[in-house]
């Protein structure tokens, strides 16, 4: 029996104003994508925006983070403009605190009720802020990749498109902290701080590195945080 | 029934000079921050100044180092003009000196007693100078996460404005020495040596890293430590 | 008794667009080759096409993937107009997703059906995308390197023309993560991004860095990856 | 009851010549400093002149050394012009050579008599050359630091000034070689080669990094050893 | 009774054009040499050119390889014009391919056969390409020195000369991977890839690190690879 | 009873060409002494010609060798006319070639027998090619520094001056390859490739790094190897 397979991936918007421009066609749903960054490039930031993309359409997201308190990321994003509050109210929006240790520790029965967790929410984007903090639990290297590698498989077969953030390495903007996800995923983004030799001000720079099966520009831009969140000045130069 | 976000919370200023102007509006109050520099850049002026802008408004602040004697820490901050001396006296201030070793063997109960240390003594600002003598305690890293992890998150819930300091990496000023704390905090501020290529005179530089729901200066300014403390020169340029 | 040795081994093309140019006579054979580079440098772009060469000439090929979905590794190909669909359909093709947690456990009578079952389904092509993956199962240092080499040599004895991808170390772009298949190769490819110092546009590169018994340009040229795949830009400079 | 604070510690000079010049008004009595350099930079040099200050004002100092023979370095410091044989003569100076391995063994015991040593012999200085051999001495690195912060924290109550020597780090020169003592000693004074590209003559280079509580020139400066010790050359410039 | 010591020890040649007149006098005999370059540089053209120069003398040479099977050793040689068909043949030369893994686990016995093997071969010269997937088989560095150092004294007691290769280290072209056999070995040749800044063509080059007690030119020098195998420029420079 | 200091110690040559003179007065006798150096650099050489001043001048010598055979040392050294073999001959030179393994499981006898070894051959000079062999064999890093330190200290003692060969550090010319001789010896030489960016040929240089209680110049001189053994050039440049 021939086999069906879709070539025509329906394709999906960020919500980072500038940089969905810089995504011929947008990027696959249920892609799994990553956003590096060092502390304060605006990974979360980024996060939020991505998901309120979806929220201000009607759909319905998840917000899962091991670095701050429920209430902080919903107050955070609700002083961006982005209405967490009424999405978390009205039950669009499911925002979740985890401990990264508890959740190292269950990490196997987590996995295995995140797809069902995820349909019965009837969720469309998912967010992990940072898998990083997950990733540090596991000192012992080989079990840390066998269990980012279930993980991420089970996100990718969950029916949902997924942003993860990750910190970069200390030596490479554009190596994650433990060198596995960007392999891992879909599509990475990388957020860096960029400064000067003459020590004035730093500067954010944004590059798109990878998108499976998409067109992208290869360019690096500009961007700041405002209090409306990430903009990338796509017509600007680092330089 | 609704929740409700506060989304203007409170905002302070740190007490040092020429740095609150490079915050528009002041840092979040409850904040939990860390100051990282190498030996001898000021990170225990600067949490000594950020504790005193507390006690001049007549709040009560704790000090606990990890690095000198009680009796050092007062003199010291006495010494600059900062009256440590009879804020110890009045009672607004505590000045705690813990041996490393005993506060990592303890951590756990310091961890549940600290909350309602703070709360009794109606602290509004605390300093931990330095948590790198803490982390050091711990030579398994999965070991050491988790307790730092826990124990900055039940800072966080305490109720109180933290400053940490932190030693940096021998390899990047920009990252603390264990690489954890500027991810788990809410401000990062990075104090730095400039030494030029003539090996003439090394400088003093400054640059806030981030600041979780603040917008502010990206900039990095020249500073000096006199005997009134750390002033930060907004004007002048590095080079 | 005098043996007999063939001194001239039958050659191939690889199948990507300019490169094969670069190769005076095409590649042994039977050769075990591999591609290495970072994330989103179009490795399995790269193994799609070589395996696509063979399919066109109606010969048969085995696609092993470790990192994607049977059903994604043929949309994608199949959208970039390598028709993995009807490959697939017609037999010619099969596309097999292990996981590698379980390939590292059971690469023993993997390694030993492996010649059995390419023999039975009389592939000329065989493809791993990506043994980093595989590597990285190995948390002893020693293991690896013997896994890896008895791996490697049962695909030596195979029959078969082998493409392996790998991921880049992150220090030296003509590394592969973990230093061995490099060596244990009969060719070696490396695509990389040249980043410009101005923060502009992010290239592409492909060096040849070796090709057993072959005569191979040693220029790097530039690339690109459009939705017909990989084209190298042999009369083009990288700056 | 209210307690005292002495505001204004009593400050001595070094004893290097050029160097005592670079710090305004001396370094507080009772500090515990550290002189970090490579081998050959002077550190010992350094030290010896350090204990001559005390001793030709008739105070009375100690010398550990666990490099060298007891013979060995009072001979070094008398052919300086020291006389450190006339001091180990009238009792004014004690030469103790020590046993790295011994002196790790027994560090306990050696901490908990140290403070009446230097109290029944009434010294007001002391040296340890170097504290990089007793740290070499432990392998696992939070032991080492555990016994390095309880002996450093002894000596510093044990109230003497005492000036310790260590090796520096092979990577930075401002960094010792494991990486603690800089931050747990009140003043930090680094000893450096600088060498020219032209591979001509290597200089000798000093920085005052910190004092603790101390006002001192940023300036790196000159300085030579020669057998009158070492002299640092406060008009003129590396380069 | 006095000894007898020769002090002038018959010189041989290596066999690569352009590279023996930049040794003056030829190298002494029953030399152990090592020939360090990364992958692709041509060490086992280097190695196959070697033992062809005292096969072509009608002496009778040995080949072990780690890397390749016998056929293709044989066939790689015949290729070159080299004969190895021929030699194998008429019995002066033996090509054994060896199983790293089984190599290590035995090197024991090889070390004490190797000799008597030597012996009655008849061998001048002996080839082990490459030492490092020898030395990769030990991961306890201790273990791996000792053996590697024992390994490397049979051969130098077994009468013959010897030429390893191994392969550089990913930092460093002048070190070998592990970093030993370079302190072992009379000679040391490097084979490098020289990549220019425009990202054009990488060249190879090559120099004499060292020859015991003999005379050489320290002249870093283009080599190319063709099917005649290496030939050293030594009219050219790099650049 | 007042103790007596000898404040001049006795001064010798080290019988290196060019070199001598750049030390002021000489290396004061029973130094214990080091020279590091990459492969090739000419540390034996170094070695040998130190020992054949004492020999010429009708004293004792022991040449202690880890790498090379009794047998290529004498006739080594007989080639560049130093006339080992006569002092072999005439009893004023003894060879030992030791397996440094068992160097290593020995060497606490080793160290009690030296001494009397050394004095009842009546040796004034010993040499020990290489110490880095010896460093090798111990895995542990703290048994090492004990093992080295006590070995080091048994040669101080045996009235015999000393001088160390040891392996450069890949990264930095002027560290030994564990980096620890450097700060047990009083004198360190340091030997070095000095590589020009044009890859056109490599120079050989030696700076004086330390010698205690001497003064001596800190210019890196050019020397060169010939058959007469190694000359510095004290009035040429580097460039
Ligand atoms: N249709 C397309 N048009 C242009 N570029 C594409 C297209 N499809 C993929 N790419 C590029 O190819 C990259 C991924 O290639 P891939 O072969 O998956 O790389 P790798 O396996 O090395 O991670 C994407 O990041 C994107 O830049
Ligand atoms: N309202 C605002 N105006 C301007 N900048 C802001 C604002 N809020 C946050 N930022 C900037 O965003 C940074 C933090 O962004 P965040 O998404 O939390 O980064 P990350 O998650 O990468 O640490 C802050 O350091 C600050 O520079
Ligand atoms: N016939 C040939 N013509 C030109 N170059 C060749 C030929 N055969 C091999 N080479 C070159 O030699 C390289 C391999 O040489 P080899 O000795 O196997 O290197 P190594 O052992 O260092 O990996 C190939 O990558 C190719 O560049
Ligand atoms: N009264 C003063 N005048 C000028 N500089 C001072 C004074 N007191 C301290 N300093 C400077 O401050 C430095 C130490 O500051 P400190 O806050 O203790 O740094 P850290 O905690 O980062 O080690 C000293 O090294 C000195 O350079
Ligand atoms: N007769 C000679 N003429 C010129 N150079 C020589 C002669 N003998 C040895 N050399 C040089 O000396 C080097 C080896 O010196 P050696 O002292 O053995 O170095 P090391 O012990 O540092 O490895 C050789 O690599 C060679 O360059
Ligand atoms: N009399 C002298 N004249 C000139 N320089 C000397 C004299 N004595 C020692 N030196 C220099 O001092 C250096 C050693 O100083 P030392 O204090 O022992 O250094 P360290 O303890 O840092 O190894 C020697 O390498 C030498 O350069
Ligand atoms: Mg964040
Ligand atoms: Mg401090
Ligand atoms: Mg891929
Ligand atoms: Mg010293
Ligand atoms: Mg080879
Ligand atoms: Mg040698």
């Amino acid at each position: 029996a021939e086999e069906e397979y879709e070539t025509d991936l329906p394709r999906i918007d960020l919500g980072i104003d500038g940089l969905d421009e810089m995504i011929q066609g947008g990027v696959p749903e249920r892609s799994l994508m990553v956003t590096i960054g060092s502390a304060g490039t605006g990974k979360t930031t980024f996060a939020l925006q991505f998901l309120h993309e979806a929220l201000e359409q009607g759909e319905r997201g998840i917000y899962i983070t091991l670095e701050e308190s429920r209430e902080r990321v919903i107050n955070s994003a609700t002083e961006k403009g982005l209405n967490f509050d009424e999405y978390a109210d009205n039950g669009q929006l499911a925002v979740v605190d985890l401990d990264p240790v508890e959740m190292a520790n269950s990490l196997r029965s987590i996995r295995s009720e995140l797809p069902r967790l995820i349909e019965s929410f009837d969720a469309t984007r998912l967010v992990l802020d940072s898998v990083s903090l997950l990733e540090m639990m596991y000192d012992d290297r080989a079990r840390r990749r066998n269990e980012i590698y279930d993980f991420t498989n089970s996100l990718k077969n969950a029916g949902v498109t997924t942003m993860l953030t990750s910190e970069a390495s200390d030596e490479h903007s554009y190596t994650s902290r433990h060198g596995i996800v960007e392999y891992l995923t879909d599509a990475v983004f990388v957020l860096q701080y960029v400064r000067p030799d003459d020590f004035r001000e730093t500067r954010l720079a944004i590059e798109i590195q990878k998108i499976r099966d998409a067109n992208h520009s290869r360019e690096t831009k500009p961007y700041e945080i405002t209090n409306e969140g990430i903009s990338v000045y796509r017509q600007a130069n680092i330089f």
